[in-house]
């Protein structure tokens, strides 16, 4: 009879634990966990502190309402669980984790150990973090502590550290009663989850939720006053705050780990079997490493869609089976106010890091048949090697964002390329889909940038141009009402609409060297606009990608 | 110059006359349409009389609100449209299309021919179809034909024959103002996308909006009174209506390309550049076979989508390029009242008839996390050959289901196996999935299957089993509570909760042989107490595929 004992009873722990039973109605499994909070759904610890959910315990529960306590565990999945009780020693040689229960110490015997020792937040060194109502969300109770502090102090203003995934969750949720500011170390939001262009319109839409946000900027100080949290000082100034979220990533809990000698890189080694450097322990979730199959290096990957998989894979090998967990690609989805952001695979500034030759396109565009009722917006980013090779895909809107990232991630695990993309098969109904579905736009105009039929440049670097005084024509195509409605205000800015180019060239200067960059709104025109000026001889045209639907930037009001 | 003659403003047409364009500047483009309509969206003809598309012009709009008729396209893409023109003949030798307008017919010569002269809808041999108030939807101008008849009209009933995806959406249309029956000559509706324990969900749900649906029943005549029709009978008796759509499929218009001598099978032939077998003739849209590309062999495919893509082809090798259009692997999605069912790769039927060798699995579930506001129903049937080979999916539910299929869609089109899908790191937040999604939760129950962990029935297998009287236990391990608001109304059904089925194994018969199904909501449950029964000795236990998820059967009540 198998002894499988599990250290750490979050996502990853537990799914190995039932997946051990499923195979082996005959093994004897235990499952340890220092806290006493077990199989807890940690992802919608956010939502709890917004209201969305209103029982941390919800967060426990099975599909059909069942709360997965230890009474649950041992009568449906004849489970012991062992709350409240920290694993301090593994000893490898003699197969025995020595606990601690109520002061207790005990052995318990082990054929096979599972780590799944999870991971804590990062706890910055800033001086006067430790003032009450500076708070972190790692555990169930440190969000039950935080909607606790919230009713019980006057609380006005909250201050973000860090605009992850956490940290946008959190600032939205604050947000409900606060005036909330997210403070930035890098030069944007969310930055392991988006490029520039893409990131600033979520800035933006946090802007007009009333979310202040400061980017490039870093705390120096959390200033306290009668030992509660009164603000925080960075290098630009001070913020008022009687609520502080530290949201500064989190880390692999491997101390066990290392103790027993296994082992460790960025968090805990393991083989495509999820077994450590101890064949006889195997280790997943939050506390090890794995590979991202597009760079071939290890990555932290910190998800419980990530720690499910380990658990079912190790739930196998524990029981005889010869599972496989391959590897990540860097897909992540959050939601931000009404926005869904999400990814897949390498950013174009992670692309470029690991020095692919790339080329980049932006789909923007309805999310639907863009005349079908409750149609949503849909920004599409698409990162490809010049060589065909899909690497990577950024989506941001309130429409159905995720599941474009999820196709292309699809893609990007089974290596597809761009052609291939060019010719999926998707679903489509004016409901769901435009005739030609963004993913597939996107993947076209990637070709026709490769195939040399457009040149581009970012938004960004369109704004850079503004900002430099550099001397080129903005040819804005679209129509002369939406051009009343909203434009970039510079004078070196000409509204001529697309169906009026052919025989408005004359407008344009005669030197066919001078630099044009298109813009539309979601880029068709922007592009039909290239490709009657190149026709027409000019030389040095391109299109500023994704066109105004990607300028976060003002724009001049009409009068 | 190249001289480029599309005959048909449709889709494929169009975008292939758009593309043509964007790579030669100096082209001479004519597209050719009989009709008084070009460029129209025909997909949206069914919203527009449901009356969610306000005007007929809307359908030929482009995203940012300007109409496509032949002014845009003469000044926008610099393409000749030539309206109410029928092309009467193709001489391939002096490579002219005789055209007819207005009575005055002319030749215009090509250099490369674009036949994309799409379809018509079926015309069964039916007595009385030619009365007033029998209609079918093919153009737009039978879309407004239908709009003006019921405005004019005093209609209180409607039939529709066939249950298609045209046949669906127009039922809901005329559900808004009408009585509704839906007549199909199979045994389920919309057999071209759905399994039959699909199907009946779907059937359940327009019982539910009050549709009325016969199954595998003939239509023998549509009667009329007056010249107008007044019902329709069948074998089974006669059914009043005031308007009857002839919704039985459609097919391809090939004469022009059969008088031309081009080859054509279930539709025009072309190789994948979309040559027909004149080089110097393209073709694509709804007047062209595909290959199906999961089966090899042709298919007949006619879609909006599909026709897009083509276009883009054509245009490429009508301008010296060498695009090609690998095929099709039958995505489709259609809108029912809240439902939406969508299907890729072959349904469990086609597969068979076929001749492959197949598991299937079934995953009902919300279609984000449980416990998140807002989660909605997601049924996912999956299809595999044993070898592990994805063959198809299809899904029903009011939740994100589309885009599931898409998901599958582009595994299918990268030849992806269960065991690729065990693994795809799709994007999880609770606001959009479960931890696992129901993608990947359907491929490890295939692979569960494949590794004898689990053996299964459908549930009209076990509709089935029930219906003829034969011996064995429906274990229902749902809770008490679940089960007294509704359960299957039958003796042999036996309630015992997951929780308690390992000490009250004494309820269940000693006879270790004896078949016991098990069912629980969606299906997790059922899976454990198949494991539990399984190790306690059970050899004859199965689960049923769904669970109550799928039973679309009545319940009885509980008082």
């Amino acid at each position: 009879m198998r002894k499988i004992v599990v250290i750490g009873g979050g996502a990853a722990g537990f799914k190995a634990a039932a997946r051990a039973r499923r195979r082996d109605e005959m093994a004897e499994i235990t499952v340890i966990e220092k806290s006493r909070h077990i199989s807890v759904c940690r992802c919608g610890m956010p939502y709890f502190i917004a209201g969305l959910i209103h029982e941390i315990e919800n967060l426990q529960e099975t599909p059909y309402g069942v709360i997965r306590d230890e009474d649950y565990f041992r009568r449906v999945k004849n489970i012991t669980v062992l709350k409240e009780t920290e694993a301090k020693r593994i000893d490898r040689k003699e197969k025995v984790v020595e606990v601690e229960q109520n002061g207790l110490i005990e052995e318990i015997p082990y054929d096979y150990l599972v780590l799944t020792t999870g991971s804590t937040s990062s706890f910055p060194q800033i001086p006067g973090i430790n003032s009450k109502g500076v708070f972190w969300l790692t555990n169930p109770s440190d969000a039950l502590t935080i909607v606790d502090y919230w009713e019980k102090e006057d609380i006005s203003d909250a201050v973000v550290i860090g605009s992850g995934p956490t940290g946008m969750e959190c600032a939205e949720a604050f947000r409900l009663g606060m005036s909330v500011t997210v403070i930035e170390i890098m030069s944007t939001i969310l930055p392991q989850l988006l490029d520039a262009e893409m990131s600033l319109i979520v800035q933006k839409h946090l802007h007009d939720n009333g979310v202040k946000v400061m980017t490039d900027c870093t705390v120096r100080e959390i200033t306290s006053d009668g030992g509660k949290v009164s603000g925080v000082k960075t290098e630009n100034g001070f913020t008022e705050a009687q609520l502080v979220l530290i949201a500064a990533g989190i880390r692999p809990d491997v101390s066990l780990a290392k103790d027993a000698g296994l082992e460790v890189g960025k968090a805990i080694k393991v083989n495509s079997r999820l077994q450590t450097t101890d064949p006889y322990v195997f280790a997943g979730g939050d506390c090890v490493e794995n590979i991202n199959l597009i760079t071939g290096k290890t990555a932290y990957t910190p998800l419980g869609s990530v720690a499910s998989k380990h658990g079912r894979v190790i739930g196998d090998n524990v029981t005889g089976g010869m599972s496989e967990f391959r590897g990540v690609i860097g897909t992540a989805v959050v939601r931000v106010f009404d926005l869904t952001v999400a990814k897949t695979g390498l950013t174009e500034k992670e692309a470029e890091d690991y020095g692919f030759d790339i080329v980049t396109s932006m789909a923007p565009g309805p999310d639907i048949y863009h005349h079908f009722p409750g149609r949503k917006s849909l920004r599409l980013k698409l990162i490809a090697e010049k060589n065909g090779k899909l690497l990577g895909a950024q989506a941001v809107g309130d429409g159905v964002v995720d599941k474009r990232i999820d196709i292309l991630a699809t893609a990007i695990w089974m290596e597809a390329e761009v052609e291939d993309v060019t010719g999926f098969d998707l679903a489509y109904s004016p409901p769901y889909s435009q005739v030609m579905d963004s993913v597939i736009h996107a993947a076209n105009m990637i070709k026709n940038k490769l195939d040399g039929l457009v040149d581009s440049i970012s938004i960004i670097e369109l704004k850079n141009k503004f900002d430099s005084n550099e001397d080129f024509i903005l040819l804005d195509v679209r129509t002369e009402e939406e051009f009343a409605k909203g434009h970039i205000p510079d004078s070196r800015v000409l509204n001529i609409p697309v169906e009026d180019l052919r025989e408005s060239l004359h407008r344009l200067p005669d030197d066919r060297e001078k630099e044009i960059i298109a813009v539309c709104q979601i880029g068709s025109r922007g592009y039909e606009a290239v490709r009657i000026l190149s026709g027409a001889g000019y030389k040095n045209v391109k299109i500023a990608d994704g066109c105004m639907a990607l300028w976060s930037f003002n724009l001049e009001v009409s009068k």
